[in-house]
């Protein structure tokens, strides 16, 4: 599939300029282009005989880096990563971006925050002016199951639009996260938006909600890849390393 | 105990204001204030046939409402309460309050913003002039399990003071909240803060964090008992109704 190609493209561009003998810890993301970029690290540590650890950021990371042969770690056992790689819904020009469309949204934030050096890679669809142009399914909150009436009032009332619950198709009623928390999507007129960390932080200080699926300026470089498998790398002038 | 007859006269006091036949879904919090209290509501739910129902901030809460004989609701069923009835650790002059010395913080909140008014009843001793002036077991900050490393080393790095997972005694490592999660106490030099909101703000917007024990200008009435039975009370004009 031409997709796959578009993120198999920025997955390997990201790994073979990030993963090297200076690099120990790793975050690893969640989500379909990060299969192949574990795939590609496994084969760099083990022809290069590299020492590295990685983190995941959700219970399908986990699963990647073990059946992927890689050292297991954690964020209870780290605090500072050298490096996280992991996928994204959309970013924007000023390196925003929304994630969560598969749910994993908090421990890529913690696992993000942890890092030096925050990588994104993602097929070209991804790249967006402004956050909302291309991700039409809302930003996605985790919120505490007690809280999923008042979040959804709250949100609404506050910043307006409409906010779903996200249920789960292999399970009846909602989707329960790694955390065993609920998710909300949030649609909104996303054009009338002029400050994203704004609203992240009017999202945040709702009680019951956890993490939003907003990460602003907190990607240090990009890569899209497309169905050609050629890479745009985008450098995020803004943060320094 | 002088502090029993402190709490159950504020306790009294406020139900005695607060609890009519106009009354009829109210928040019940949590902590041994609330015990005299719900006892007080359901004399009077049973005295004057009220119709009332009580919605829990926590598990100890439901257990009060239930083996008092009152009839049991919850935020999933009513996002409108009435009035919400909560103890507190420490409330000062400016209406912010700290809670969660007893863990329940997180539904507490939940409860109060659902509120129309939000009630603190609590000893003589609890009453400030700035927060931290009493309570010196710092401020109890609910955390995701996996994010308590991340948490504890963001808040000291970003706002000083020292962090301390709180630990159980009847079990073994952290205390479990009733969502499951961990609560981290704050501890770090009061006397220099002039903006709580902001103190709140930075610390709800850390990943990992959950909620914290720092009420923002939430009370509208607060009680405040002695030990001889005399009960103060405090109005804040700034809140409406």
């Amino acid at each position: 599939m031409p997709t796959d190609k578009a993120k198999e493209s920025a997955a390997i561009a990201a790994v073979d300029e990030h993963i090297n003998a200076n690099v120990h810890i790793i975050g690893i993301g969640s989500g379909s282009t990060i299969v192949p970029a574990v795939k590609k690290i496994a084969e760099m540590v083990k022809k290069d005989k590299l020492d590295l650890i990685c983190v995941p950021t959700s219970l399908q990371a986990r699963e990647l880096i073990l059946s992927n042969g890689l050292k297991l770690g954690s964020l209870i056992e780290y605090q500072e990563l050298d490096l996280a790689i992991d996928g994204a819904d959309e970013v924007d020009e000023q390196f925003n971006c929304i994630k969560g469309g598969g749910g994993c949204q908090t421990q890529e934030k913690l696992v993000a925050i942890c890092a030096k050096k925050f990588i994104v890679v993602a097929d070209e669809k991804k790249w967006s002016k402004n956050l909302g142009d291309q991700w039409k399914k809302g930003i996605p909150i985790e919120v505490l199951p007690i809280a999923y009436k008042i979040t959804k009032k709250e949100i609404e009332k506050q910043l307006g639009g409409e906010v779903v619950v996200r249920e789960g198709t292999e399970k009846l009623g909602p989707v329960l996260t790694d955390q065993a928390n609920f998710i909300l999507d949030w649609k909104f007129d996303s054009s009338k938006v002029s400050n994203w960390s704004d609203i992240n932080t009017k999202l945040k200080l709702i009680p019951g909600v956890v993490e939003t699926g907003l990460f602003i300026n907190m990607i240090s470089k990009a890569y899209f890849g497309n169905s050609e498998g050629k890479v745009q790398v985008k450098t995020n002038s803004s943060i320094s390393s």
